[in-house]
C-alpha cells in the first residue's frame, strides 16, 4: 500500500493546480482521475466554448458591420472542420498537461477514487489499489443537472455536449436557462442563424448579475430579435413531429428544431465514499467546508464541488489555498477577494466585487456611477453603441465594478484589481489610461458623478 | 481687452482636458482653435484609424479562420460608405465636445493665435481680438513630417489623412516608415487585399519597442507575406508610368500603386510667436519645458509640442497636471509613471514601463520573465498561435510588461496598473485571473521563471 503526502481527487483546473504546486513544494503527490485531463473547462466548458465564439467572431462582426451598411459578404462555417480543431487543441492541451504532471513528479492515477477512510483511497482503474495520505483534496467538480421531466434526450433535446456536436445550424432553438452557459450557447447558434428562444424561471435573464446590467443585457438581445421568456417555468418538453414543443407554466408554447436545457450543476460525489471519512454535504451533494476549506481535519473540497463558486478560476484560487494551506504555509481563513467572472460572446458581460443589491441587502448606504460603454471609441468602431459600467461605493471605496457591452469580457481583470485594491476615485485619475482602449470607459464610470443607487 | 484666468491654444486631447478641468475649478478659461475640436488624434489619427480597424476586424477574422480552414466567404467593404461613418462620427463627437465646454463656460475662440508677450495673446480668426491672461497652456500638438525628396504629392504618393480617403483597396502599398502610424495604415489595407511593401531606415520595425518584441511582430507579419525592409533609408520616390518607384540606398527598387509617408512629427510651433513671449524651443521647434512643465514662469506647454510623448492620452495627463499646477493644487514636478502604449491592429504590441534595454542602459540589474501568448486560448480561438509576452524585472520589481500578438492592445492598462504599482512575483498569485482571458497571459509571464537578459 503506497503512501502520498498529498492526494488530489479530480484533474479539472483545481485540482490539476493542486497536485503541481504541491509537487513543487516537494512533496509526493498522487493525482485521480477516472475521466480526461482538464475537467469541464477543457473538455465541455469554457475552453469549447470560447474556441467557437472565437472562431466564428468574424460572423458577429459581418453582421454589425452590415447593419451599418459598411460591408456585405457571406461566410460559411464548416462546422465538423471546427469540432475537429476543437477535439486537436482538447488533445493537445491533455498532452501538455500530461508532460507538466510527468516533468513535476505527480503519478497520475486513471480511475474511480472511494474514500476507505479519513486516510485511505481506493482507486479502480485497470486494476484496484488503495493508498494512503497526509492530506487529500477532492477536486470532482460538477455536472449538468436535469429536472424530472426536463431531461435531454440528446438527439433534439439537448445538454451543452450535444449542441456543441451539431454538424449544422439548426433553424430555432430553444434555450432553457438564461445564465452563462445558455446565453453563450445561444450567442454561437444565433451568429450561424439559428433563431434563439430564451426561458428563464428567474424574473431576468442572467440572474446571478445585477438587475440593471441583467436588464441592459436583455435590451440588447431584443435588438437581436431574440424571442426572451422570464418568470416562467417550462411545464414541459417534448418531441412533437420534427420539431421540440416546449410548454410553459401559463400555456405558452414554443416550438423549436431543437432545444437546450441548461438549468444548473449538480456535484460530483456519488461513490466517493465521503460517509467513511467523516464528510458531510449539503443539499444535493455538495461538500461541507469550514473556513479553511477543509472538509475533515486533513480532507479538503475545492472548486464546484464545495458549492462556494461554480468558475475554473476560483478552483485553481482554492486548489492553490489548500495545498499551502494543508504544507502550514498559511494559516488565515480562505478569503477569494473580489470574484471575477463573464459571459462571454457577442454582448459580454463581466463583473468583480459585489453587486449594489448584494451590499444593500447587507446594510451598506450605497452609491454608484455609471458610464455608457457604447459610446466608448473602441465599441462604436465593432459597430455596438449601446453598453454599460456600474461601479457600486461604499464610503468612497470601490466595491463593485460591472460591465454589459462589446468586449466586456476584456475588462474583467481589470475590474478585480481596482476593486480588490479599494480603488477611490481619485486613483482612477493617478492612472493613464491609453487612447483609445475600452479600458477607458472603467476608467469614465469611475469619474462619473455619485448617484444614489 | 478680455481677461482670462487661464488660455488654453490648441484643442486636442491635451487642450480640452485642461481648459475643462480649469473650468470645472472655477477659473475663466479660453481654448483658441483654429481648426476642428479633437485636434489630429480625433480627426485624423487615433480615432479614424481604429473606426477603419474596428470595422474591418471581421476581415482579418474570415483570414485566420480560412488559414485554418474553418470556414470559407468573402466580405466586400464599402469604403465610401466607411468614409462617411468616420465622418458621421468625428463630427458628433465634435458636437459632444463642443457643448460640454459650452455647459462648463469655457469660451471657445475660433482662430490662429499669436503671442504679443508673456500676458497677452492675439487671435486672428474672423475678427482679431487681443486678450491677456494669468497663466497660459500651449497645446497646439504636431503635424505629418516629410523630409525634401520624400513628401506626398497626394496622389499616389500619400500621406495618412490620404490614405483614409481612397476609394479601393490599391493594389500595393508601399510604406515608408514603420512607427505605430505606417503599421496600422499597411494592417488595415492589407485586410482588404493590399500587398504591403515596408521600409524602415533604423535596423528594426518598431523601432521604439523592445527589440525581441519588434522581432516577434517582424516574423508575424512575414507569414503575412509582407515585404519588409529595415536598416535601409529611401534614397528617392516618384510616379513611374501608373506606379510609384521607391528606391533605397542600396539601389533596390519598388514598385507600388501608391507609398505612405509616415516617418515622423514635426511640432505645431511656427506662427506662434514663442519669443515674444520668453519660450524657447529646441531642434525641429519643439518647447523646452522645466520639470513643471513651464515653458516661462506662466506658460505650460503640454502634449506633442513639447516633444516629451507624442501620445493622446499623455498630452491629456499632462494638461491635466498643468492646470493643477497653475492653480497650485501641486507643487511636484511632472511624473508619467509607466506610460502605456500601443500599436493596433491584427497583430498588436502594447508596452508600459520600460524596456530591458532602457533600464540596462540605466545600469540596471535587469531579469525578465516571459509567456508565449500565442499559446492562450482566447488568442488560439482567434486562429493566432504566435505571440509573447515579457516581463522586466530589477530587484524583484516589475518595472516594464510589454506584448505582441492578437488582442495584445487589450492588455496595456493592466501593464500600466501592474508597473506603477510595483507588482512583484507573488502579487500576480494573490489575484484572481478570470479564466479564458488574455489576460491571463501577463499572469503567466509575471510567474515565469527568471532569466538573466
Amino acid at each position: 500500500m503506497s503512501h502520498f503526502d498529498i492526494i488530489v481527487i479530480g484533474a479539472g483546473p483545481g485540482g490539476y493546480a493542486a497536485a503541481l504546486l504541491a509537487s513543487q513544494r516537494g512533496k509526493t503527490v498522487a493525482l485521480v482521475e477516472k475521466n480526461a485531463l482538464g475537467g469541464t473547462c477543457l473538455n465541455w466548458g469554457c475552453i469549447p466554448t470560447k474556441l467557437y465564439l472565437g472562431a466564428t467572431a468574424h460572423l458577429e462582426g459581418l453582421h454589425a458591420q452590415t447593419r451599418l451598411r459598411l460591408c456585405s459578404g457571406t461566410i460559411v462555417m464548416d462546422m465538423p472542420a471546427l469540432r475537429k480543431r476543437k477535439a486537436a487543441f482538447v488533445s493537445a492541451t491533455h498532452k501538455a498537461m500530461g508532460s507538466c504532471l510527468e516533468k513535476n513528479g505527480v503519478a497520475l492515477l486513471k480511475g474511480d477514487a472511494t474514500l476507505l477512510d479519513a486516510n485511505t483511497v481506493r482507486v479502480t482503474g485497470a486494476a484496484e489499489e488503495v493508498f494512503t495520505f497526509s492530506a487529500l483534496v477532492i477536486a470532482t467538480g460538477s455536472s449538468s443537472n436535469w429536472f424530472p421531466g426536463l431531461e435531454p434526450d440528446h438527439a433534439r433535446i439537448l445538454d451543452s455536449t450535444d449542441l456543441l456536436d451539431l454538424d449544422e445550424a439548426p433553424e430555432s432553438l430553444t434555450v432553457i436557462g438564461a445564465g452563462a452557459i445558455g446565453l453563450e450557447m445561444a450567442d454561437f447558434w444565433n451568429r450561424l442563424g439559428t433563431q434563439i428562444h430564451l426561458v428563464e424561471a428567474a424574473p431576468r435573464i442572467a440572474p446571478a448579475e445585477d438587475e440593471e446590467i441583467a436588464q441592459t443585457l436583455h435590451g440588447m438581445l431584443k435588438r437581436k430579435k431574440w424571442n426572451i421568456v422570464t418568470g416562467k417555468r417550462v411545464a414541459g418538453i417534448g418531441n412533437e413531429g420534427e420539431s421540440v414543443l416546449t410548454r410553459l407554466e401559463d400555456g405558452t408554447e414554443i416550438r423549436s428544431a431543437k432545444a437546450l436545457i441548461a438549468v444548473g450543476r449538480k456535484p460530483n460525489t456519488p461513490g466517493l465514499g465521503l460517509e467513511n471519512a467523516g464528510v458531510s454535504t449539503t443539499g444535493a451533494g455538495w461538500i461541507t467546508t469550514d473556513a479553511c476549506l477543509r472538509a475533515a481535519p486533513n480532507i479538503y473540497a475545492i472548486g464546484d464541488v464545495n458549492g462556494r463558486t461554480l468558475l475554473a478560476h476560483a478552483a485553481e484560487h482554492q486548489g492553490r489555498y489548500a495545498v499551502l494551506h494543508a504544507l502550514g504555509e498559511t494559516a488565515a481563513p480562505y478569503e477569494t477577494g473580489p470574484m471575477p467572472g463573464c459571459i462571454y460572446g457577442s454582448i459580454e458581460v463581466m463583473r468583480a466585487g459585489a453587486t449594489a443589491a448584494e451590499l444593500a441587502a447587507a446594510g451598506k448606504s450605497v452609491r454608484i456611477s455609471r458610464a455608457n460603454l457604447g459610446a466608448n471609441p473602441i465599441s462604436q468602431a465593432h459597430g455596438q453603441a449601446q453598453g454599460l459600467v456600474k461601479a457600486v461605493w461604499v464610503d468612497g471605496v470601490l466595491r463593485g465594478l460591472t460591465a454589459v457591452g462589446h468586449g466586456a469580457s476584456h475588462l474583467v481583470t481589470l475590474a478585480e484589481i481596482m476593486v480588490r485594491d479599494g480603488w477611490s476615485r481619485e486613483t482612477a485619475h493617478e492612472h493613464i489610461f491609453a487612447h483609445p482602449t475600452l479600458d477607458e470607459a472603467l476608467r469614465d464610470a469611475l469619474t462619473a458623478p455619485l448617484e444614489d443607487r
